[in-house]
Formats: structure tokens, sequence, C-alpha cells
């Protein structure tokens, strides 16, 4: 398989020349810089070889994922102290971006279990909590996992069922079935959001399926992208944890909605990266693959959607990383992140049937990277909130109006 | 999982109305008609409840393929003389148009098998291969295939390379390498084009590759969409084969190009069916899902996206009616054809896309069957010639001029 | 400015081939084909030389108006009893296509005044309405206007509150003020809409303006599509008619709806008039314009360009077509129509986009027809209901649940 | 017609905040942001209240235009030693960008006699040239014009045919025909580019058509965009114009493509001023405007269609801003401009047609500032260099292929 192709950024952004130390030299710090070029050089090498097959065969890739852990790239923003790379959220979205460029399944797994659920329990976990889960997770010794959908609260995610009933004495029992569950099947914790059985208020316990009685995990079968990430389904049935593994900072959905929207500027970097390595592939490709005497790239269809791409690509890369910086400094708000996600999904998109087409009958293979990061776009355009929802959340935001709700 | 959603098809076209025998009255014949219910009830019971599973395991449907040639449409427009069922052009599409309702593969395994492969015999055989070939074919009791692509050759479909060298004594000895080829590897009987390697001429041959010494098959591995038909390479070194073998029939290029020229009408009809299928799970499950208190059925926006997939059935299904029409009366050119297909697959595109994106996570599931066939649509759009080179030839025909091959 | 480029439909429609009496031979009666025929040639000839001025000045295209009138197409589908032509509605479709198909302008004028007002009488007028307007109307010798929206109802046209009071002594006293009435200010009669003031239940006038006190017109200033029609501003301000006035077959607000349904059907007509012109035009545009030395017929994307043009005309005729056969037979319903209106729309922008970009900078000039067809599609798209508010209507046939009033 | 809606740029990007003094804080200098704010508070206060009457009318704006030379922005870059702003390159833009927003005509004027003509003078002209010139026309007491494409060269600039034959005694006799000048009837000095009769060579020429014998201008009528600008018709016969009007810069015609160059990226703003001001009068109209007793604004579709647009004016922004700041450093090329220019206009056309849509019937009219922004938007993608063009120039760059001259 050899080598990913080159990133061919250019020089809009800053990048692409060769035997620079640093991509986006104006618009990132120099760690950041480091750390992204770290995870390219991996990526290129070490995930690019394996990725097609493992996700052909919809396999956890264990040991791309403890190697990621060794870059120092382990639990993103979370502080050095627990363990983490003490990342800045450009510096968590670089990470995010270089995975999806040469595997969506793989950036998926980071952006839960490297971001998504050790933010969580930095933020909302007990002192108790931090010191046991996060330096295990930061190192990529375990996997994390975050369970809010349900079969019947998806797009409605505040209307989980899943029940936390006080049983007395330090203990709580959790009924409810979870679905959707990134990392599941292979997590050592797994954040449950639930609500009290009593009171209705929102709940999250972290949860160690292993050990836990009651609680079975089931991996989802049949999924047309991300298939290398394991997605699970979670039955908690008289599922008994103790207090302590409630997260004592959890006092409202608001809490749940406050990881979530640092987790959609995360997300925000996945389809850049995907975009970004549909067009280093169909580059390559459409200037090496000769039809009717000449390459591809001669022609001028083919250069009219590879220009399309790479403006896209351009614009998508300078939205996530404006939305990150005004977020990091308290300036960008949820409902701007939910535009930027949704915008940039619908961006990647085009970029990934454009991709898709541009290899012709090849672009239909798993192993020539644009089948398989076509299929992977349609789960960043679906999850951490569908692109209608999110537009929907944004102009609530605007316009002052909620159209969320249909009325009936 | 029980059965396909009843098509939604409504009155604009003439169907959807109970118990109604005929589908679009006025448009099809009788005999139409029935070739099409049979075929339907077959697809909403049988293929329904087995296509995912066969599709996520990448299996060939050996039991669907004999069950649909008991239904007596076996070879398409065959005359009934050889086995065949004697349909219509509009009734053979029909036909695809019915099985890419309920799964893109068996409608693809029948498109090849069942009208390319038996009209190239039909059509360019000799009355020896027609008796051998014909009858087991159109019985469904062996599955045929067409060679005509190649690494090299791929939209660029006359540059194929495969050579056939006379070797005197009623023998041809074949070289060369098929790739993507549909059926391949379970098929008892392949058409190869080759070019004489001697007067460059192209030519035919109806390969046994059980029983001929020099031919290999290897099924390709890894696609994202139409994974239960089997795709094969097809090694060919110094494979040995009697001028009985040779398809008497054709002279030159053209005669590929014009039974292709059939075969895209019949394609024509694929995105159709896909698209009408994706119609039917999708307004069903939108008016049974629930979400926020409602049914997904109550948001504008959904029902924006529904009816945009609803118009662009019924466009569809028009132009492919009509495109084929007006072939059965030698009035629709091959152009014709290929702007048809090209449109149709367009229009499908979207209708994938909106429906993938409708089902939210669901439709990222093969079991859905939304997932499924959203990445079979991407074949249809791909196969028989690109969208892009479909409209190339197309424009050929209606400038004057030929802009295929570009400039260098 | 010569005649118009003729049609180049082409074979799969059955047109374009010349010499040929009958265009689309197997889809239209012989006596649609005829009335095709004349309005074709006296558009191509007559109508193209005067249009793009007029439009560019905003004036009322007085003597077209009188010249169609000879044609005998006069009152569309309006029986030869009353003067009309007495067309199928697929004849009446065909008129509006071809004057679409040269002047958006006329096509409108027609459609309203020849179509709409016209059916409205038939169908709801006493016998005395019927002689007094339709005569005249059918000739050509008045304009006729139809006048249901206002400041306040446009999308929501049943929330329309001008008010009609009886006065006693078979007098009403109408008040009120129409907005963006087509023909309004050229027209000799008006179909007024309006609430009863006690009873709230919707009534129609035929309002002479120029012999009723109280009601006055102003022009709309300003437009930038659909320049020749002229619209207007209607003020009711205690304007007294008689009795005899009111159309007795107007029971409710459905009678409005039923007329429009019909008109709805012609509507649909006009972009695919409009397409085909665009297309027509830019094809012999880009055969003759060179640039860098051949046509911009020999370029890829211009191909590629207009041969998405072609299939969409292909589509939209052969859905307009199939529309109006089913309405004609009554298997259409008015959601079929709302649906076929916003989709042909909806296309036929597509088109036009595409049209205005293949011609340059002269695709900014009323003068090369491109930019003036360009900007008249917008009013196709947004009048008789805009796209968003048919598919919503659609939409709640379809699903059972209507989705048009928003929540708040 | 009061004042323009305020921007509601948000956060994102750093405006929008009441009573902030600097719209994009971080992004832009304090001088950028004076500037800005000076032109924003002259545009919606006098430009707005005029231009749309100015536009339906096809006048050119001359008090607007001197009003904009009080605010100290004339002559963009130009150096304050020749009487010009000396803005920085963003500071330019963002001034078009403001104008943009208002009143896409006067942005074009700007565009070309603020930026263009005297950056060609700067860059090209004579010190006697630029003392001539620059003063005034930085003051905004004349106006400018820049004269390359003609009838035969318009794509293909390139090709233009228009000759400069040397009469000895340092005279120069000019021959030909321009088309499409921006202001050239309206201008004291146009820039006319011509080649040398003898060498070919390229040559330009600062030409005083009210002064020069065998120069005249004819105004183009019947524009359906950009009416407010007057484009000319020049037509040279035999004109004689002195050596001291030749450009001694131009050596070539990469001298022409160096000064386009630069006016690209001075392009690339329009659309996203167009867009934003077509964003904020969309978001007050939808929010004001009650339909079904509730505000369009509480519409799924409304606020879905409403965030697409926001969204890509945040995008459009950003790309404008890196594009021009890369540029101001030496580190973006011509093809980074033509990009960038291309795509802006694309989205820019979203926008255009999403605003049309969301005014209803009264997004036809000049008078909404919509009907009249959705033409303008036509003109920005067409001119200095179509979309397709700008494309395929960056394509070229990016493949190492030219595909811009297709085969024959
Ligand atoms: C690969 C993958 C990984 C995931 N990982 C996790 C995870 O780790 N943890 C976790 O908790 N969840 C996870 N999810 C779940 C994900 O967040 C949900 O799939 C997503 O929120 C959408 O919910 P849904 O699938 O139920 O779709 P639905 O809510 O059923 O939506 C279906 C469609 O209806 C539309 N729709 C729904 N309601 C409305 C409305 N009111 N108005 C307009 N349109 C509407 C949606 O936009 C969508 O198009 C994952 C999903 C996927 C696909
Ligand atoms: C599922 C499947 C089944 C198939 N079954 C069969 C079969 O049974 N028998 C058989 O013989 N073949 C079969 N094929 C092969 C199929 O016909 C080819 O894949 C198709 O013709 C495209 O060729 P390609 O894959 O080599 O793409 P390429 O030719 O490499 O095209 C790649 C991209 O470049 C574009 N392109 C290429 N040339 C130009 C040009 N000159 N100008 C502009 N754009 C250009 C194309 O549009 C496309 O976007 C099958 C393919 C698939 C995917
Ligand atoms: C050229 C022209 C000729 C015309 N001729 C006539 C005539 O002869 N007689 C006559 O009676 N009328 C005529 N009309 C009026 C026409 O029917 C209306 O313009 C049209 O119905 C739209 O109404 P509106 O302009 O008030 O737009 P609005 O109703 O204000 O709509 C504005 C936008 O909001 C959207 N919208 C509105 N409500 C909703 C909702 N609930 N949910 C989602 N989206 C919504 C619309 O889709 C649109 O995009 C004409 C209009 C034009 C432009
Ligand atoms: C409002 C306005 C203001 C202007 N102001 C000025 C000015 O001040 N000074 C000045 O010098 N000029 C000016 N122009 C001219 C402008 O630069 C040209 O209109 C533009 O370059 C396009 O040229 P054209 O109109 O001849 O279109 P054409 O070159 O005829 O192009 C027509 C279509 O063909 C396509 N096309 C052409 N060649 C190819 C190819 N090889 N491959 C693929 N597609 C191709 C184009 O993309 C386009 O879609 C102005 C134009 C407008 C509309």
């Amino acid at each position: 398989l050899g080598r990913f192709p080159a990133s061919q950024e250019g020089a809009l952004l800053g990048g692409g020349v060769p035997g620079e130390e640093c991509e986006w030299p104006d618009l990132l710090t120099s760690k950041e810089c480091q750390v992204r070029a770290r995870v390219r050089e991996y990526c290129e090498t070490k995930v690019f070889t394996q990725a097609a097959e493992l996700w052909e065969n919809a396999i956890h890739p264990k040991a791309l994922w403890e190697g990621l852990g060794a870059l120092g790239v382990g639990g993103g923003t979370t502080p050095s102290a627990y363990g983490g790379a003490g990342l800045s959220l450009v510096g968590a979205g670089l990470v995010n971006m270089e995975l999806a460029r040469v595997d969506g399944s793989l950036s998926a797994i980071y952006m839960i279990a490297g971001c998504l659920v050790t933010n969580t329990i930095v933020k909302l976990g007990s002192e108790a909590q931090k010191k046991k889960y996060l330096t295990q997770l930061c190192a990529h010794r375990t996997v994390g996992s975050w369970a809010l959908t349900e079969a019947e609260a998806g797009s409605d995610a505040s209307g989980l069922r899943t029940l936390a009933t006080p049983l007395g004495g330090g203990l709580w029992q959790l009924d409810g079935r979870k679905r959707w569950i990134g990392n599941a099947p292979v997590a050592s914790v797994i954040i449950i959001w639930a609500r009290h059985a009593e009171t209705g208020n929102t709940l999250a316990f972290a949860v160690e399926p292993g050990s836990t009685a009651g609680v079975s995990v089931k991996t989802m079968r049949g999924k047309v992208g991300l298939r290398a990430i394991q997605n699970g389904e979670i039955f908690l049935d008289g599922a008994t944890v103790k207090e302590e593994a409630r997260l004592p900072g959890v006092k409202s959905f608001a809490d749940a909605a406050g990881v979530l929207a640092q987790s959609r500027v995360m997300v925000t970097w996945q389809p850049v990266g995907l975009a970004q390595g549909l067009y280093d592939v169909c580059l390559r490709h459409v200037k090496e693959r000769m039809q009717f005497g000449v390459p591809l790239a001669a022609s001028q269809v083919v250069q009219h959607k590879l220009m399309l791409m790479r403006a896209n690509c351009n614009a998508m890369a300078l939205y996530a990383w404006r939305l990150t910086r005004r977020f990091e400094q308290g300036e960008a708000s949820g409902p701007d992140a939910t535009l930027a996600k949704a915008w940039v999904t619908l961006r990647g998109r085009e970029c990934a049937s454009i991709g898709r087409e541009l290899l012709g009958g090849d672009g239909l293979l798993a192993g020539s990277h644009v089948g398989k990061a076509f299929a992977d776009m349609e789960a960043y355009y679906t999850y951490e909130g569908t692109f209608d929802i999110n537009l929907l959340v944004a102009g609530r935001a605007h316009t002052g109006i909620s159209a969320i709700r249909p009325r009936m």
C-alpha cells in the first residue's frame, strides 16, 4: 500500500511546502504544529496500511489505538496532571483532523474516547474518578465510551428514558437501553446518562461494563460507514452501581449539552480531515491514471471537481480553525458550533461524492481509501446532532424562535 | 424483517391503488403489468428478508437468483424459442426496476446475466451458441457474465488490450486481464471481449471459465456498494478456446457498443427502482418514528425532503419509460440512452442522499435497507459509463463535437 | 434579431424532425399538435423580435396579445360556445409552454387572462357573466385579471381580509387592498376574492375597474423578472358593485382552491417552455461563439451543462404532460399538481442558472433572451404557491400530517 | 426606506456586538476597522436610500460616488503620496465588501475605478501619469475605466485584437472595439489594452475619451444585473494618442494578468458583502413578516435556508480575509485568487437564490434590495473571469496540466 499521499493543502493555508516544519505557520502555535506533524506522520505510514482492511472486516484497531497513545496526544485537552496531553482545543482538533484524513474510524474513536469521555470526567467527575480513569484513558491503555442515545431518544436526546433508581446504601440501579454507543463493545468505562427515577433529573455514571452485573453490550453489525469503530447497544437490566460511580458535577441536562458543545467543536475537524484526505488521494490518482491516452487530470470536468474539493477544503479548514479559536476564547457559542458542524459536513459530503466518482469503479472499493471515506462522511453528517437538527439549533439562536419541535 | 413496505407511487403514475391489478395501466401492456406484479411480490416477500445479510457478507444470492428464474422473466427480451421470457424492452426494464427497488445487487445480477449476456448471444452469437447457452441462462440454472473492462480500459472501453491470437486449427489463444466483471466468479459462461492480435479487430468469445485452462477468476473484495453481486478479475494467460466459442456476429467495436446501448436502457431502470424503494422505506419510517413527541413526518424539513424524493421518482420513472418505448420503436438513439442513464443516476443519487439522512443513524445500517441502497446507487452512477462520460457522449451527439478525449 | 432558434427537443420527445408536422406525435392529439405549431411559429417570429424591448421597458405587450388572439387559442379550455378555443388541458398547457419558450411575460398574461380568469367564469360564473365576458376575453379584445393575494395574505392565501359587505338592494361594498395582481393595470375585468363581512364566507366578484367607483389600480414598479406583465395593487375603498357581479358558483374557499389547482397544472408548463427556450438559445450560442480558437461547445464543462439542461427539459416535459393528462382524466389530484409545479420550477431554476452562465456577460442582457428568461424563472418559482408551500401541500397529502403552519 | 438593517455577523467573526467599535477585532488592524465602519455607516444610511431607484433606472450614482470619495477610501491601496487612501489590501477589500452589502453596482464602480485602474497606474504607469490621474481619481472627482474585453476576446482575454500602430513622431493609432467596459460611459480616463500592430506585444494606454478623436463610447442597455454601473462599448477608429499615454510598465500580457490577479482578490470581497447584505435583509424580513399567524422565521424550512446563508457568509468572509492577507504577504498566488473568487461566487449564488425566495413575491422587486442583489450576484459570478475559467486556471496550477483550451 505504501504511504498515504502527501498533503496538498498549499499556500493559502500555509502548508504543503516541502520540508517545512509547521503547516499553517501563522494560524497555529508551534506546539500545535508539532503535534499535528507527529500525528500526520503516524497516519500516513502506520494507519494507512491497515485501515482499509480493519474497516472492511469491522475490527476495532487496537494496535493503532495504542500506537496513537504513544504520540502524546492522549486525552486531548486533558491536563498533564491527569496524564493528558494538555493540548489546546485547536491542537486536539488538529489531531481529529489528521486522523480523519487517513481513517475516519480512528478519528471517531479518538474523538469519543480521547476527547469527549476525558473532557466529561475532567469537567464533571470527582477527583477520585479523575485519578481512577484519566491516566489509563490518556495513555490509550483503555478505551472510553459515552452513552446518551437510546432507541427512542436520538435527535431528541434530552428525551432519554434510562432510569437511575436510588437503592439506598450508596447504591443506584440502572435500567434502560442505549444504542449506537461508539466504543462501547471495547470500553473499560462508559459514561451512562440517565434520569433520576424519582425526580427526573439528569444524572451520569461511570460504569465499568466488564465488572458490573446487569450490564451487557452487543456490537451493532452491518454498518456501511465508520466500520472499524465498534458501536454497541447497551442493555442495563437492574445494573447496580455505587454512588462513587456517579459524576457529581452533573446537575441537569445542560451539563450533557455543555460537554457535547465542546465535542461538536472537535467533530467539526473530522470532515475537514476526511475531505482533505480525499483530495490528496484524488489528486494523485487523476495525475497518474491514464485513459484515452492522457491523465484523467487533463479533463475539464475532472479539474472542475478537483478544484471544488480544494476550495471546500480551504473554507472548511478556516471555518473549523476560527470556530475553535473563538471557542477557546469563550467567544463562540454552542450554536456557533452546531452551525459550523452542520455546514462543514454539508461541504464534506459534497467532497465525498466527488471523490467517490473521481476514482470511477475503484471509488467503490474500501481499499482505494475513497470508498471508505465516502461512507464515513455519512456518519459525521449524522452523529452529534444530525445536519438538520444542528441547523435548527443555530436557527433558534439567530431568530429567537425554536422550530425544532414540530406542531401536531 | 417482515415485508418490504408497499409501493407509494400514487396516482400520477397510476399505481398505488390498493387491489389494483396493474400499476401504470395506461403506460404498460397487461403482460408488462403482470410481470411487474409478480417480481414485486417476490421481492417484497422473499428478496427483502435475505438481501441485507447477503449484502453485508458479500455473498452471491444463489437461491434468490434461482427463485427469480421461476417467475418467467429469465433472459428478459430473449425469445421464448430459446427459453427466454420474450419480454418487451419495457417489460425487462420493469423487472430491473422492481428488483432494484428491494435489492440493487440482485438487479445488477439480472441486468448482466439476464439481459446483457443473453442479448449479446441473441444478437451476435451463432445458432449453436444460442442453443448451448440460452436455455440454461434463461432458466437461471446458470449465471452469465460479460467482460469488457480492463485495468487500463475503463471509461476508454474501446482501448481494451486483451489479445486473441489465432493459433490455426480452429483455435484461439486469449491473453489479458479483465477487471470489475460482474458475476464472473459464479459464471458458467463469460463473454470475453478482445482484439485480434494481428488485425486489431474487436472479437468476442463465449468462454467457460470452469473448463478452460489458462482462465482464472479472482473475486474482488472490499466493495462498499452492490456487495452481493460478485465482481471478478479475470486472468487470461494463454487460455485456448475453439473457433466455436467466437461470436460470429461481432465485426467491430460497434457491436459491443450496440449491445451496451440496449443495456444502458436497462440500467436506466435501476436507479428508478432503487429510488422508489428508498422512498417507500423512508415514508413508512418517518410516519412511524417518533421524536419530540411527534412523528418525524410532522417536520417541515422532513416533508420537504420526502417530496423531493417523490417528485424525482415520478420524473425518473417517466423518463425511463419514455426512453424505453422510443427505443423499442427505433426512435431513441444511443445518446438518448446515455443521457437518460446519466440523468436518472444524478437524481437517484440525490434520492439516496436524502434517504440515507432521513433514517438518521439507522440510515448507516445495511439492515435498514437505506444504508445498502445508498451505497448501491454509487455503482449505478458509475458502471456502464460513468455519469460524466455518458453526458459527454450525449454532448457529442447534440453539439456535433466530441469533447471526450481531452487535449494534451 | 431574426428568428428564435429552432427547437432542439429531439427524438426522445418526438420532435425536432425537420418538416415534421407534429412534435410529440404519440403523446399529443393532432389538434394539440396544430395549436402548438401555430403558437410556436408566432412566437419565434413575432414575439421574439419585440419581447426583450418590452421587457426592458416594462410595457404591456398589447399588440402581441391581440395577435395571439387571432391564433385560435383564446380562453384555453373555454368551450367554443363562449368563444373559447375549446382546447384540451394539454393543449392549453402547450400554449403556455410555447409562449414561455420565447417570452415568460406573455405566457403569464395568457395563463392568467386566458386560462385562470376564463376558467373561473366558466366554472363559477353565472350564465350572464359568461355571456358578458368570455367572448371578449377569448378574442383577446380585453384582458382579464384575478385577484386573491393581499399584503398580509400571500402564502396564507386563505387568510384574505378584503371584505364584501351586503348593502341591501342587490348591492355589495368592497373594501380592502390586493397586491401583486397580474394584468390588473390593463384589465377590463378583475375577479376579486373577498370575505363576506358578516359570515366570513369566501366570495368572488367580477369587477370592472374602469367603471367602478372606489376601485383604483396602481402599477407595481421595479420588478426584476416578468417585467412585461403588469402587476398591480388594487385599492378597494368602499367600491360598490351589484349582486350581478358576484360569482354565484363560489360557495367557499375550496372554490378558489379548485380553480387554482387547474391553474397550477397550466403553470407547470411555463418552466418547461422557459427551460426549452434557454436550451435552444444556448445550444446555438455555444456552437457559434468562438473562444480560444474553438466553439464554446468544444469544452467539456460547457457540454456538461448543456446536457444537464437537455435532460432536465426532457424530464420536465414528460412530467407536465403526464400530470395534465391524468388531470384531464380526473386521476391527478391537487397535490399532484403542487408537487409537479414545485419540482418543475426547481429544475427550471437550475436550467436558468446554467443558461445565464453559458452566455457569459451576454447572459446578463435581456436582449440575449437568456438574461430575461433567467429572471422570469424566479417568478414562476414563486407565484401560484411558492416552491416550499407547494412541497408542503404535497407533503400533507402523502404523510397525512400538515406541516404548513409552524408551531409557535 | 429607512436604514439598511444592522449587520448580523455575530460572534464567530467577532462582529455584531452592539456598540463595538471594531467588527472582526482580531482579524483586522484598527485602521481597517475604522475604514470599514465609516463605509458601512455611509452605505446603511446614504447609499441604501437611493440605490434601488438608480438601479431600476440604470443611472450612474454620481452623488454617491462623490460622497464615497469623502470617506478617505479613494484609490484603495494607492499610496497617500498620490492622494490615495493607502489602505492595506484587506482594507480595500473591506470597502468593496461593505459597498456590495448594500449596493452591488457601487461596489463594482469602486472596484474598477478605485482599485483596478489606480493600481494599474501605480504599478505600470509613468511618474507623469501618476501625477496626472491619481489625485483626481482618488478624490472621486473623476471616474476611471479599464478596457480589456472585446467582442471576440472574453474568456480568452489574451486574444485581444485591438491594434496600436506606431505612427512615428511619438504618436500611436488605436483601432478596435472594446465591450462590457465598466464605467466607460462616465470615465475621464480609460486604460485601453491593445497589441502592437507589428510585434504583437501587449500595450496599454491611458486614453481620455472626452478629448480624443476617434474614440466613442456607447452605453450598453438592457442589463438585468448591476444596472447602476454603466457598461460601455468603446469604438476606436483611428484614434490617435501620444506616446505619453502609453503605460511604460507594460511589457507583456503578464502585466495585465498581474494587475488582474490583485483585482480578483478585491472581487472576492464583493460576493461576501452581497451575501451578508442579503442575510441581514432576510433575517429582518422573516422575523417581521407574519403568515399563518406566525413570523416566517418560525418555519423550519425558512430557518434552514437562513442558517445555510449564515454559514456560507462566515466561510466566505474567512476565505476572502485569508486569501487577502496571504496575498499581502506574497504567499497567495494568482491561482489562489481565481479559486477563491470562483468558490466565493458559487456560495454567493446560493445565498442569492435563497434570499430571493425568502422574500416571496417581494424578492422580485429591486426595491426590496433582494431582487437587486440576486441579479447583481450574477455579474460577480461572471466578470473578472467566469466561474468555470477561474476554476480551470486554478486546476492548471494544481494539476500541472492546462485544460482551458479544448481540443478540436
Ligand atoms: C456512527 C455513529 C456513532 C455514534 N456514537 C454515539 C455515541 O458514542 N454516543 C451516543 O450517545 N450516541 C452516538 N450516536 C448516536 C447519534 O448521536 C444519533 O444517531 C443522532 O443524534 C441522530 O439520532 P437518530 O439516529 O435517532 O436519528 P433520528 O433522530 O431518528 O433522525 C432521523 C431524521 O429525522 C430528522 N429529524 C429528527 N427530528 C427532527 C425534527 N424535529 N425536525 C426536523 N428533522 C428531524 C433528523 O435530522 C434525521 O434526518 C452515534 C451515531 C452514529 C451513526
Ligand atoms: C459494480 C460494478 C460492476 C461492473 N460490472 C462490469 C461488468 O460486468 N463488465 C464490465 O466489462 N465492466 C464492469 N464494470 C466496469 C465499469 O464499466 C467501469 O468501472 C466504468 O466504465 C468506469 O471505468 P473506471 O472504473 O476505469 O473509471 P475511470 O475510467 O478511471 O474514470 C474515473 C473518473 O474519471 C472520469 N473520466 C475518465 N475519463 C474521462 C474523460 N475523458 N473526460 C472526463 N472525465 C473522465 C470518469 O467520469 C470518472 O469520474 C463494473 C463496475 C462496477 C463498479
Ligand atoms: C409576478 C407575480 C405575479 C403574481 N400574480 C398574481 C395574480 O395574478 N393574482 C394573485 O392573486 N396573486 C398573484 N401573485 C402573488 C403570488 O401568488 C404570491 O407572491 C405568492 O403566493 C407568495 O406570497 P408572498 O409573496 O406573500 O410570499 P410569502 O408568503 O411572504 O413567502 C415568503 C417566503 O416564506 C415562505 N413561507 C411562507 N410561509 C411559510 C410557511 N408556513 N412555512 C414555510 N415557508 C413559508 C415562502 O415559501 C417564501 O419563501 C403574483 C406574484 C408574482 C411574483
Ligand atoms: C457587468 C460586467 C462588467 C464588466 N466589466 C469589465 C470591465 O470593466 N473591463 C473589462 O475589460 N471587461 C469587463 N467585463 C467583461 C468580463 O470580464 C467578461 O464578460 C468575462 O470575462 C466573460 O467573457 P464573455 O462574456 O465573453 O463570456 P465567454 O468567454 O463567451 O464565456 C461564455 C461561457 O463559456 C464558458 N467558456 C468560455 N471558454 C471556455 C473554455 N475554454 N472552457 C470552458 N468554458 C468556457 C464561460 O465559462 C462562460 O460560461 C465585464 C462584464 C460584465 C458582465
